[in-house]
């Protein structure tokens, strides 16, 4: 049974992540400096008072909503490649998923972290710092799925995993921006057959994930 | 002999070039939208109505904002690389030009473009058009420089112009955005090694500019 506090409770964390994610969402069109509690409470019918309990200040807000961005970015890109076998199969799927995540807007103005990086780098402080950890815990992400197809013999174990982490991320940023910026989604294609280029010539053997 | 006149429009034309220059300045780190009329005459002590007479509206300084980047950048890119012999070397010239003009510092914020085409992708309008016409234009003659160095049949004539310049391009943007983000001024090694890599893969025989 729910009593009036564990409502309350359920109430209150219900208002947090559509706050959140209202938040995320703006922040990917216009940036996370235009966030203000009193226009997402007045966009989700909630009292300022109520935004304003659980954030206390826009730069907690801030850090929040890079957080959970980070959250529904582990759902839509990390997760679904996680489903593909561990190794080449892996590193196709996460360059795919990324593209996908971008294309489809998960986020309506592209990936939130190019447009809140982009904003952010030269201004330092908890924001940055937290956009900067996501970006790190991404590209290590990258490396580690890159790394384990080489242990499996799929890939030239010469090449260094946060290198080519680094180089197939390149190619999803730059589709992202140019897609959006020149109105051109052939931006995509182009990244996606980049990145097959690559792995192809990294590959030990032909693998079905890039026939 | 100079007249009056002849004087007045002389010191308008530096105004008016001060006035971009440190626009450009501020729209690399803090964005386009920031810029102000009444900041820039503050910052360079000039009155408010005589900013105003050169710019008439914040678009209007935005997009003169936008043009006066991209003769800065076609100066402190373009223009070296193209002392280089034409070819591969100027291919290889280009890349590492423009991880210079990043890494130096050319704008405070790092590449002008990639600072406010993040910024304005989502908003449509005469600014991100101008933004966008800047990019095409640095792709087309990125590809007009690989297509020579393939004529010169230095690289391999297979790959198209157009997705090898997106590549190379790509990688600077990256090296930008993760140098600035997480102070990591390894990312333009890392990136400089990718773009010679890449090129080395697609070079007919040796060449001294891969050397």
């Amino acid at each position: 049974m729910t009593d009036g506090r564990d409502g309350r409770v359920a109430r209150g964390e219900r208002t947090r992540a559509a706050v959140l994610r209202r938040a995320a969402d703006i922040a990917s069109v216009e940036g996370l400096d235009g966030l203000s509690i009193g226009r997402l409470a007045a966009d989700l019918s909630v009292s300022k008072a109520g935004v304003f309990a659980h954030f206390g200040s826009k730069e907690e807000l801030q850090v929040a909503t890079v957080r959970a961005a980070a959250r529904r970015f582990a759902e839509e890109v990390v997760a679904p490649a996680a489903a593909a076998p561990e190794g080449l199969a892996r590193v196709v799927a996460l360059g795919e998923r990324w593209l996908d995540y971008s294309r489809s807007g998960v986020f309506p103005g592209g990936c939130f972290f190019v447009s809140v990086a982009a904003e952010y780098d030269a201004r330092p402080g908890r924001v940055r710092d937290e956009i900067a950890a996501a970006r790190r815990r991404w590209l290590d992400h990258y490396a580690a799925v890159v790394a384990a197809a080489q242990r499996r013999g799929e890939l030239d174990p010469g090449v260094d995993p946060a290198d080519l982490a680094f180089e197939l991320d390149a190619l999803g940023m730059a589709a992202n921006l140019h897609a959006r910026l020149c109105d051109d989604p052939s931006a995509y294609d182009r990244a996606r057959a980049a990145m097959r280029a690559r792995l192809r010539a990294l590959a030990t053997a032909p693998h079905p994930a890039l026939a």
